[in-house]
């Protein structure tokens, strides 16, 4: 009963992940192969798995018990139909924690107006005091794990907030709407808008030039999600056009941003260099752990992802 | 039973609190008359405070029951010989709300390292992506009804904070320290260390060179309490000799602070022009309304001052 754990991920990720994972496997009571070398695909009993080209084909693994993604996101594997095998996200307690404390962070700054503070330090002294939280409705679109998280984190510093969600949810605190009806009230509902939607094909583009439209004017945009959230040419339309204030991303379609993008050194745009969410070896470790000490013991895996919704 | 209310405080502020006093006062069912001339000095029944050059003498006012400051911090008053009578400090929800907001942020911004990313957007995409809250230790100096209510919003975000008062406290999630044998760990505790004790002659210069000493390298101080409480020329040799990483000041020992001061400009220090915690009328006005009821009605005043420690 030794299984055998491939570790399917860039070669950069096994330098980062080979203690942290040893350590966990240990610490759960699991004796394990593990390495980017497992043996012959036949024998593999579980994939750790990050993108990446060396493996597109999961029909060789026919032993395989899981997938398990060191991403949140796996937009780039759920549509693959040679992966039969159940898959599983990542779901990170530090992840969620890093997520709140920059969507929190950003929302204050935008809230305080610290770009104005800090580009005005030549002597000249005028006192501009922000509203109250109280008075800075914002809107998080997406109640997940991550977004319900720093709906309840801004609610707690008095931020009036409503988030929607695809579907119906129910979180104390929160103004919750959902669905294509409560999508234009959510978007005109708020000062400060973030985005932490899931990438599906219904979300690609979700905020184009009509949704933006109904954003307030002045209105910031917030987008550690998934970069094709966004219609980039309408973004910066709009942005330019004065009607929204500030968008700070996080996140964006080609990654690494590149040099000749317009959203560099834009006046009303800060790009975050995807550094919202990043998930730690140490925790992420864990999660892989004792997802493969459950397949061994005959348990259900944490975090099986949903197929058909595709997260 | 109509009590004359004086407005001793500087005609800019009387443009703004005369329509919200009166509302407030109608609210509480208290019928006064309000201004800056309220009748000779022996038949003023309450004093509405601000520091102003007009009003040093508290000899004449041989009925007035209370002195209302429309302000937290009493120091310019609290040791005027002639003031015999209660004086009431402003405690204002809305005053609490502000620093929370002004602090939590200030924290973030330097624990997610926003200064480093809003001066670089010229395209170069460099990943620093920063520990979690849960690494980051934050010292609060003060655990009065401000820095109890920043402690507890920055113990919330899952930052480990060490809190620290003259005399015991005891507030969950929070280590708490007192005296001067608990200053020096709790110095040393914080890589962020806030200010929010109140100015008494104990606390002037509190932070001087030995006690800045004690601070973790690359430490950042924030200051959104009183300007004295720092040694300003020591702060800036501690800066200057890359000792501290940071300073950002929202109170000086002079307001505003002079165009030629060496804080203005400097790569380590930001200048936020007294705005963290600002009295709002609104708000203000309900709570001074609420004391003259008290009085009016015979019943203890609150947020009263203890004179002798001061506040």
């Amino acid at each position: 009963m030794t299984p055998n754990v491939l570790f399917a991920a860039p070669d950069r990720l096994w330098a980062r992940y080979q203690a942290p994972l040893t350590r966990a496997l240990e610490e759960v009571g699991v004796s394990a192969r593990l390495g980017p070398d497992a043996g012959p695909p036949e024998d593999v009993d579980y994939i750790v798995y990050a993108p990446h080209p060396g493996l597109q084909d999961f029909t060789p693994f026919t032993r395989a018990k899981a997938v398990l993604s060191l991403w949140a996101g796996v937009e780039k594997i759920v549509g693959n139909r040679t992966l039969t095998m159940p898959l599983a996200r990542m779901v990170d307690a530090g992840l969620t924690e890093g997520m709140v404390e920059w969507v929190t962070g950003q929302v204050l700054r935008h809230h305080l107006g610290l770009d104005h503070v800090l580009s005005h330090q030549s002597g000249e002294w005028v006192q501009n005091v922000p509203p109250l939280a109280r008075w800075r409705p914002v809107t998080v679109l997406g109640l997940g794990a991550l977004g319900a998280a720093c709906a309840r984190a801004l609610a707690a510093l008095n931020f009036p907030v409503t988030g929607w969600s695809r579907t119906a949810r129910d979180i104390p605190g929160i103004r919750c709407l959902h669905g294509e009806g409560g999508l234009a009230e959510a978007l005109g509902s708020g000062q400060i808008l973030v985005l932490l939607l899931p990438l599906t094909p219904e979300t690609d583009g979700l905020l184009d030039a009509a949704r933006l439209a109904l954003l307030p004017d002045g209105a910031v945009v917030l987008n550690p999600g998934r970069g094709p959230l966004i219609d980039d040419a309408a973004l910066l339309a709009a942005l330019d056009a004065g009607r929204l204030g500030h968008a700070t991303l996080d996140v964006f379609r080609t990654e690494p941003l590149p040099p000749s993008h317009p959203f560099w050194g834009h006046p009303r745009v800060t790009v975050s260099p995807h550094v919202a969410s990043e998930t730690r070896p140490e925790s992420a470790a864990r999660v892989i752990a004792e997802n493969i000490r459950r397949g061994e013991a005959g348990e259900p895996f944490l975090h099986l992802v949903d197929r058909a919704n595709g997260y």
